[in-house]
């Protein structure tokens, strides 16, 4: 999820907390049933006797839970708390009502039950370990806030332990979205993704998964910025994922900061809670893309930087062109899910990317690079793309 | 649960293997939303960025999570599938089917959110570690179908480890509504609990509860059957739970097997998937009581019963005097939580026999000295009972 600050925003001050809190009394989310239970026969059906049919057939054949029960088509959104919005390591606990939120969406815009799954433990061990002893009870997993570099560790174990669906939202589905946009802009202004030059400012989890899905759709030119500076191969104080981004970026051999980073570059992305000078989005190259995606405020307040760039994207609900994950993952697990996918591969999220680019590919605009998040036909693209390109792949 | 076995009966014979199977298409439960996410207000309130208040408030103060967040009315029904109604061991993927029910009976009965949480484990110490990290995710644990005698150490352990409610269905479930029943067939004829001598069939979770919670109604003579004879303590073949049962039943001192067992006996407790000849039931006290709850097939075919017991019940629907669980569990977990429980005693589970029995109370018959599981007084009486207990005990 995008990060949030403390500081008040437009787009918050028409709604007020009393609002707010009213929306989230008692919970976002209930279970519900999907047969009746009134009379004695449901209740042989549903239950004694009738059930015992049903777990005898699924003893048998295990493959029948997905057909049976709910669980294979369940997704679980699982946090630790340690990296909630902005706000960082709140605890599980305070993390529910994003979690909560979360899988509200995935049944809003993909029709999948979902339930938040909170961990009172940040230990990496422990947390993979838990998921694979809960491996029956899902047939999905959404990582959601997990901070970094664990989340890294956390989603590659997992992915490797279990034999289904598993995604760090906060780095793929930011990712997916990041490069519909940048697909969206660069066809706009009719030049090649090979032929940009492009700044990622955030070396956490949503800004390595932006660099290496941008890698792989073949821009050659990706230069990383962390709160130190430019991301490179001669800093000694790299942990062991950043220094494998420096390996693959920065083919220019930058070194210095935001400054040297952003001159003439083509292309800012902000996925740091920071902000950017306007002097530095003024030093980009003509035609410049700048998304600013800090949430609530953008990097740089997107008027100011519109005085320079030729695209301007946020976050935000209230200016054109929200980045927003929401666009992705309901539709990356419908997919996954519809093919029977055992994990969730780079050309199933790139083919994310180009089915949410599509649905606006006859109404581009420097003001309409990517749909809105609340497009209804978003999901269903996405997920129809992803189940195509898991089968392709050979993982369904 | 109740056992059932593999053979066909009465009950199913009406209900297709069609019917049943249908029944469970794709699971029989869904999540929903309890809020509004059709514009962009709804999602800045439900998500990004009004959450962030949410979080913030609840990060600030943890009591928050029960007001907005849905984790602390939530009830998870946990199993590792090791004895799964008569069926055993059957892996967690085929105990679905069951915990889903239970989830539907949670709603339907008492309108809590339940969601099951199978484990693919039967480690004790992994069950109970990873209940203990899923903590924040819930408020209450329902424990099903796990295997004796590692239930008992399985429940003590969670019960310790967390504080909120935790009952093992199987045993106490079990134990309060047959508490309940023999309350009420005892009221029908008059005569004290104190003056019944009681055999219990199976020293498995429902056998051992159900010997304790009458031991603690003030029923002195209790004698346990299991698959070797009588559960005395001048066995050598006992475990640690089976003896300590021994220590406290059996006060004449009985030896031998279920005819020694029986002879001149008040009640008859039929808690195993094994049957009773109709001899023993013959050989019992005049006026006897005998509960053949075995599922689908009763220890003895209640008509045989009835030519020389004056009160009969069963575990089955189609006969008078059903004993079923749903007449306890959603009413005991509604009340623990309605009264902010931090656990179940054994005042809140006598309560709930009373509560159950106290709907009927005014319409006793030998044919009805219980509730239909279908009477909705039964929850709502059963949840302000232990409530009200809760609160006298001090620990809510």
């Amino acid at each position: 999820m995008s990060p949030v600050t403390d500081a008040p925003n437009a787009t918050l001050s028409a709604i007020t907390d009393e609002e707010i809190f009213a929306g989230h009394l008692g919970g976002k989310l209930s279970v519900e049933l999907t047969s009746p239970l009134e009379t004695q026969r449901d209740l042989s059906i549903a239950y004694t006797p009738g059930v015992a049919q049903v777990c005898r057939a699924i003893a048998k054949d295990e493959s029948l839970a997905k057909t049976y029960t709910w669980a294979e088509r369940l997704v679980v959104v699982v946090s630790d708390g340690t990296a909630v919005l902005g706000l960082g390591d709140i605890g599980p606990r305070a993390s529910l009502p994003v979690m909560e939120g979360k899988a509200a969406l995935f049944k809003k815009f993909a029709g999948l039950d979902s339930i938040p799954i909170v961990l009172d433990t940040k230990d990496v061990d422990a947390i993979v370990e838990t998921l694979i002893r809960l491996r029956p009870s899902f047939g999905a997993v959404n990582l959601e806030d997990i901070s970094a570099p664990r989340c890294f560790e956390i989603e590659k174990r997992v992915v490797e332990a279990l034999d289904c669906p598993v995604m760090h939202d906060d780095q793929h589905g930011t990712a997916i979205v990041v490069l519909a946009a940048l697909k969206g802009a660069a066809a706009f202004q009719g030049r090649p993704m090979s032929g940009l030059k492009v700044v990622v400012s955030g070396a956490g989890a949503a800004g390595v998964a932006c660099a290496n899905i941008l890698l792989a759709a073949g821009v050659p030119d990706v230069v990383a910025l962390d709160s130190k500076g430019i991301v490179s191969s001669d800093r000694a104080d790299l942990n062991e994922i950043k220094a494998d981004l420096a390996a693959r970026t920065n083919p220019r051999g930058l070194t210095g900061g935001a400054a040297e980073a952003l001159a003439g570059a083509d292309v800012f992305l902000g996925l740091s809670a920071g902000t950017i000078d306007e002097e530095l989005i003024a030093s980009m190259a003509p035609e410049s893309i700048v998304f600013a995606m800090s949430n609530p405020d953008p990097e740089i307040h997107p008027e100011v930087a519109a005085k320079y760039a030729a695209i301007v994207a946020t976050g935000r609900s209230d200016f054109p062109n929200q980045i927003n994950n929401v666009l992705a993952f309901p539709g990356v697990f419908k997919g996954a899910l519809d093919a029977g996918a055992r994990r969730i591969t780079e050309g199933m999220k790139v083919a994310a990317a180009e089915a949410i680019l599509g649905v606006v590919a006859d109404e581009l605009a420097a003001d309409k690079i990517i749909p809105s998040p609340l497009d209804p036909r978003v999901a269903p693209a996405v997920a129809a793309a992803v189940a195509e390109a898991a089968r392709a792949e050979g993982v369904a």
